[in-house]
């Protein structure tokens, strides 16, 4: 072969044959462009044109930012005036330039929200659980990891990046089932417990005060997921470990400042020499550029104001209720969860696309469609957030839409009419 | 033993002894408190106190907000008006109403930059590294991944996460050394070069063209950082794969908007078929929430200003050749390196803590030290990153505390006094 020949590497051509695969599934994603309406929230422009003339008004039912903390005036003007004090960026990672006295004081006010010593920033709570699970996990020999098999996808980047430690997956909230693994794991092996207060794909809740009962008798170290449950329960918005008083037993606190608090941004809550050991040896932490200025500042602002307002979280909760019982009424099926969190089960990909693409289009309502691999094949699903903004008229709007549309479309599944999926 | 009885987990203890560990050598890193002032960056409040009068002023060398832009006024305004608009926060990740037109817009834009089909956002330069490289190296088996030896820590990251692949590290710049490793290899396993162009800790610039070309020649796919070089180099600010005229060359292209353009967020460019095979498989794309319409507004503002405004690259490299005469003629060393970073070399951590704790005390001039893991122990350097906003007075001063502080350092270096670091 004459030097100069050019070899193919084979990605494209994988990439190719990848996508046409998840197309043959119906589970290829389309990411439905919303702009948020910040004065009018739940309501969001559907942009799906590229021209100029504005969309139309969708109400929004599956968004995250559950008691609409990023469109509160307060939050949005802490942020203006962090930008025009100190521009758009940190300009610099923590240790080079990028810590202000905004990051300090976010910190300590979230490691005061959860009771705890310190309190550490990452740009996510994607990058927090990911960074300091594998950080943990590396830093002596022998860590046995025991996760619950649902645990999310940033928790699982975490604990198999660890290369050296042994991650041993429990059933689901299932604690005779930890019990036994820990019991049979080696007495004298470092262990640690992961695990997530609500999990916000089937919105159920941990037994938080149960799981550190036997992560006290087998030495195990706990670091809980709270992300779905921040800002929403406990006096103060401090989770679930806040609300079952149980938050001093939990050793390592993570959460997110994306979803009840409506912002951006992940950290962990610690002791002080845990914290300050991620701080010092967390690759994820380290080597990249700090928040900026105004997310931090808007952070803050919405955690102080949600700590004091408990109102909130009533308001949050009585939406979740009426919403609950106007299902009811009306003879739609849902998974009545013990948490804020409102599932539709659907049952395949491409049904659940349907529906959901009928939603936007033909009622100018929107909800995601949650599929592979976010949850198992088979329990595709509507996943919907109720929150303080959602009127009762916009609740009997959803309902009635979730009536006609699951009734049409499982008539045209029985009659096997347009269903290809598998 | 009773099954009451509570066993310890040793985590804790390792903690402390890890952290008298990094004590002992010197490298305990303190985040020095710095508010950056935008109405005159590089001018920064040095926030030490906790009390509310202000603290003094000082003058930051370190930051990497390269050209201002984060204080850029139209930037802030595009983040404030994004903000007032749309809120804080994006309320949900890119498939749960996250994605506003603004994501849609700013991935064509730095596609555009990049000469690529495509681009995708991530919430950081290091997650983009992380998570793309993770994935494409997890995507069939038997890859074999070339990486310098000197790639950025999120790059590491990103293959050694990906542990069904192969990594082989090849000498820093050195193409003889990769092209005996290309060589080697079997002929059909999936091949990578992964790369920087500008490096960040030395400020030397790789040979795209001549990596490019070996990497035709055995089939491998090229993965190029420029984290350091985008807004800086080539006649748009597209890196120095665009100054060099072989972006086409470059399969993917990975950026970061926290340096040049000033703002937050990390990003790849590359062809439709990769760019959306990552969009549905990267794990660290798909399950956090999206990036703050608002912080992709600025950046969207700043990349537009950049890529049309070449007098900022101008002004730039006109501001690092004053500051290296100036250096030169008064006889401080520095690293001459072919990039816009000036390594001032101290050698140890200790020093290089003392010397940038005096500049600071003594001359309200800010450097950072870098110091092991960034660097190998032993190159221990202040890295000064001089910009368009350093006047000549600025320069002047630092030329001065420098040459008095290296002198009096490293004359009590010699006699020992206060040498204590390895
Ligand atoms: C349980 C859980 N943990 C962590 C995250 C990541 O948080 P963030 O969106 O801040 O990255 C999410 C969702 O995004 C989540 O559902
Ligand atoms: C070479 C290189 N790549 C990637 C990154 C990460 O970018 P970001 O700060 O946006 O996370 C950095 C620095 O932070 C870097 O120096």
């Amino acid at each position: 072969m004459s030097s100069s020949q050019i070899v193919r590497n084979p990605f494209a051509a994988f990439c190719r044959k990848a996508l046409a695969d998840i197309q043959a599934q119906g589970r290829y994603r389309r990411f439905t462009p919303l702009a948020r309406r910040a004065d009018a929230y739940p309501t969001y422009e559907y942009t799906h044109a590229p021209r100029a003339e504005p969309g139309p008004d969708v109400t929004v039912w599956s968004a995250n930012d559950y008691l609409g903390m990023g469109v509160e005036p307060e939050v949005q003007e802490a942020a203006i005036a962090a930008i025009r004090a100190h521009g758009a960026g940190a300009g610099g990672t923590r240790n080079i330039a990028g810590t202000s006295p905004l990051h300090a004081a976010l910190e300590a006010e979230l490691a005061a929200l959860h009771g705890k010593e310190a309190g550490l920033l990452f740009v996510s709570g994607y990058v927090s659980n990911q960074a300091s699970l594998q950080t943990i996990l590396t830093s002596m020999p022998g860590w046995i990891c025991f996760s619950d098999r649902q645990n999310h996808a940033s928790m699982i980047a975490g604990i198999k990046g660890a290369r050296g430690a042994t991650c041993v997956i429990y059933e689901h909230n299932d604690l005779a089932d930890l019990e036994a693994k820990l019991a049979a794991a080696p007495v004298d092996a470092p262990k640690m417990i992961a695990f997530e207060s609500v999990y916000s794909m089937d919105g159920d809740i941990a037994d938080i005060a149960a799981t550190c009962a036997l992560a006290r008798r087998y030495g195990a170290l706990t670091y809980l997921d709270e992300v779905h449950a921040v800002g929403l329960y406990g006096a103060e918005g401090g989770g679930v470990s806040q609300r079952d008083g149980v938050a001093d037993q939990v050793d390592i606190i993570e959460g997110t400042l994306a979803k009840g608090f409506g912002v951006h941004g992940g950290y962990v809550t610690a002791s002080s020499e845990i914290v300050d050991y991620l701080r010092s040896a967390a690759s994820g932490f380290i080597f990249t550029t700090a928040l900026p200025p105004a997310v931090v500042a808007a952070a803050l602002e919405s955690v102080r104001l949600v700590r004091r307002q408990p109102w909130r979280r009533e308001r949050l909760f009585e939406r979740v209720a009426t919403f609950r019982a106007k299902l009811d009424a009306a003879g739609v099926p849902f998974m009545d969860t013990p948490s804020h969190i409102v599932p539709i089960p659907v049952g395949n990909a491409e049904r659940c696309m349907r529906i959901s693409r009928r939603l936007l289009d033909e009622y100018r309502l929107y909800a995601t469609p949650i599929n592979y691999p976010t949850v198992p094949r088979g329990t595709e699903r509507l996943r919907l957030t109720p929150g303080p903004f959602h009127t009762d008229a916009m609740m009997d709007d959803m309902v009635s839409a979730l009536r006609t549309l699951l009734r049409e479309e499982s008539l045209d599944e029985q009659s096997g009419a347009t269903s290809r999926a598998a």
